[in-house]
């Protein structure tokens, strides 16, 4: 703690990886590009996968379990989706080491597999070959099956939870009946996904479809949602695939129909992963730290005693006794530090790891009746009777969880542009920002704004008003309006 | 279900297989020995790491997660770690595949790693070489950390839940400042292990611990639970290592005690693991398929209308409408299954996926006010009036599961045999069962023992007796009482 965290605006990569590491929420691991979730950072992890679990069991999905190893012949199978994914792949060749008197151990070339194997980036592929044997008629439709996994893609250039070669995620493979029931799964889970993110991790998201060149990797269509990071970056936060009859024809998936015909299966997958863990540190993060969402926090409430001798301390421990009972009765996730450090340092500390309300009790507080909350948001201190302060408790989380959102709304919007040349959308993406503009629907544009100015089409939104609108460099008639900005 | 399950005695491997297979456990997948988990199997297991979860929790422990992928020199750093992994492990080389005009996609040589990576067979070595990073002073120990997570080794004889490639586990890894610290931990972990095993699954253990040539790879002391099958094999289920200073030693953590001297940490390390799901079936499943003890059951109650028509339908439906809703609010996990299958294909199904237990209400059942409840571990069947169904069903639950327990408890105990000769041990291990007898302690007379009979030393149990007792080979005094038997 000794050393300040560096300020956003100074060094913004430095300030996030400062903050993931002094928080306690995650390392590198000894592998390249690996990571290590601490203690603190898997639970918010939990927590996150607890709330997403919630939504997708009451909407009728069920978990399941595929191996993590992928014969190479089956990633092959679909064009595109091997085009995705084969340049980073981790892939088994070997099942033996052995001794060897200089290096400790060698691997047994004796052990080498027959086929090897691709340790999975998605599932798609050993998914579908398993409902090949599991789907023949109508009457097993629709298959509405998620996992929770590990999955690896061998990145370059990594950052904790923003790009690791594993990460954690939950990946939806369902299977249905017609295209249209498809696309409603698809458009369901997509507002699933809103949800998560505006409701439990408060960040506001632009809800929308990827363009051709940015879907996934075998999807007919892509949805994602997009959010503003701190730095007015986009980040890609969610993505729900429509994946046509793709899958089902590289695995031959028919069915039987009510009309006892025989038709191909329609598929839908979806996504998010731990990555969102990164988007609420660089969503909500200030200069002191984390800041957490207080529906996700591992501790909403930290108690930090202000005691000078062994008497205060009993006495603050049974001042806040009974307010800890009803704390507890209430579900509110607290953690009292009683550790020898002094108020200053766990004032820091627990601000650092992102603490949505301190409380803080000492001598001077009892003999008012009262305690002391201060909020992680604005940092902004009440004193409050402690009769009332389980109330005020509850209340408090609840406001600091919609200022989150709401201050977060506030910069999206402040720094999401219109524009009226092609030069005033060159020194917008310059300066930092989303710019919400016409684009002609043509490849060629997309790619030459990409390389004018390294912005991409974050999305397509879904509420589209395209009347009178001209695309930003064509200057020809607007096919869709769309997101553009530099992403992560 | 058209062909009949084999009779357990006829072939138990056989209908193991078949149980697994159709009540929707579990099937493998396209890479050797892997195994996929099918939702209901998977329910089962989500019930299970839930109870275990809150133990543990509960009981001061965190959760992580610590990268799949482990450098291949790190695993050499323990000699006797690798000794018992080497042999079994998935090795990834390389990163990237590319096209080939032959075979679709080949791995790209030019991707080759420069030091091979090994998919984690067990965590001790990845964690410890974090641990090394993380723990300096007294004051950062002890660290009890978990984690819920995938591991692989390479097996050569599989059998879904028992012995696959890939298994999903938890695996405790915790740092101690003392031996006896790090001892007592080991041991309340084997207590937490007995509570699952008898408390949850209904399944007797036996708790002791490992012999030298039995026990884990890197570890002092291992202790185990130990439960028996229907076929009166041992199943070994869960395990708990004292770790000593051997994994401190291998990576060099130390740590400053209180009095400002320098001292090697004090390991453990525990583990359950998907084959618990195996235990259960194989311990109550029986000639009709698969029996699930109520607290962990994904469906506890299974509700068939025995309906003719529209208008039955419609009356069913009504009569139990409010049976439902109290269930709901009691928590119990029911299901209608308002297929179209008739109510004899109905019963056989969800007796073979094992739900405790069935209701059954057609019209004659409503005339009388009443509805019909089929136990599935007797086979019993009430007639209870509706108005006291809710609480009926609570207690019947109640019932089974400690009917499951008590009647594998007196399985085993009748199937744990004390011998007065060696014959007498070959004999019995040879027609099946547990022997409990006298061991001198001598390696020798253990490998003797298994080269004669394949019967191995499940464990010495904790509470031993051996006041005048001899080793059922040597005759030599006994050093322990210890449990023979085959094991799985």
């Amino acid at each position: 703690m000794s050393k300040s965290l560096p300020k956003r605006e100074d060094n913004y990569s430095s300030w996030y990886t400062q903050v993931v590491n002094r928080a306690g929420l995650a390392e590198y691991g000894p592998v390249k590009g690996t990571m290590v979730i601490k203690p603190y950072g898997y639970q918010l992890w939990e927590n996150i996968k607890d709330i997403f679990d919630g939504m997708i069991k009451r909407s009728g999905h069920v978990n399941a379990y595929f191996p993590l190893f992928i014969p190479k012949s089956f990633l092959a199978k679909e064009a595109e989706h091997v085009e995705g994914f084969a340049k980073e792949c981790a892939i088994v060749t070997h099942t033996r080491l052995k001794a060897d008197p200089e290096n400790g151990v060698t691997i047994d070339p004796d052990s080498e597999l027959e086929e090897e194997i691709i340790v999975r980036p998605t599932s798609e592929t050993i998914i579908w070959s398993m409902y090949k044997k599991w789907i023949q008629s109508y009457r097993d439709l629709p298959v509405l099956i998620n996992q929770w996994a590990n999955v690896v893609r061998w990145e370059m250039r990594t950052r904790l939870f923003l790009r690791t070669s594993e990460f954690l995620w939950q990946e939806g493979h369902t299977a249905h009946a017609t295209y249209d029931e498809a696309e409603q799964e698809t458009l369901d889970i997509l507002e699933l996904y809103r949800q998560l993110a505006e409701d439990f991790l408060a960040i506001p998201v632009y809800v929308g479809i990827k363009t051709e060149s940015e879907k996934f990797a075998g999807a007919e269509k892509t949805y994602c949602i997009e959010a503003m990071m701190g730095d007015k970056r986009a980040l890609q936060a969610g993505t729900s695939h429509n994946l046509g009859q793709n899958f089902a024809k590289a695995f031959n998936v028919t069915y039987q129909t009510k009309d006892n015909k025989e038709d191909l299966v329609w598929a839908t997958s979806w996504g998010i992963s731990t990555r969102l863990i990164g988007a609420v540190i660089l969503t909500h993060g200030d200069d002191k730290g984390l800041c957490l969402p207080p529906k996700v926090a591992p501790i909403q409430v930290v108690i930090i005693p202000i005691v000078k001798n062994e008497e205060q301390t009993k006495t603050v421990k049974s001042y806040i006794a009974s307010l800890k009972d009803e704390l507890s009765q209430s579900g509110v996730r607290f953690f009292e530090d009683w550790s020898e450090n002094s108020p200053g340092f766990k004032f820091n500390e627990w601000e650092m790891k992102g603490v949505p309300l301190r409380v803080e009790i000492g001598p001077r507080d009892i003999s008012k009746n009262k305690i002391i909350l201060a909020r992680r948001d604005d940092i902004k201190k009440i004193e409050v009777p402690i009769d009332n302060a389980k109330s005020i408790i509850i209340d408090l989380l609840e406001d600091i969880q919609s200022s989150l959102f709401n201050n977060a709304l506030a910069f999206r919007n402040a720094n999401t542009y219109k524009v009226s040349s092609y030069d005033e959308f060159k020194s917008t993406i310059d300066s930092g920002g989303f710019v919400k503009c016409g684009w002609d629907g043509k490849e060629s544009t997309e790619k030459k704004i990409k390389e004018d100015t390294s912005a991409t089409i974050r999305c397509i939104p879904l509420e589209q008003n395209t009347k009178d609108l001209k695309c930003v460099f064509s200057k020809q008639k607007a096919k869709y309006e769309v997101i553009f900005a530099k992403a992560y």
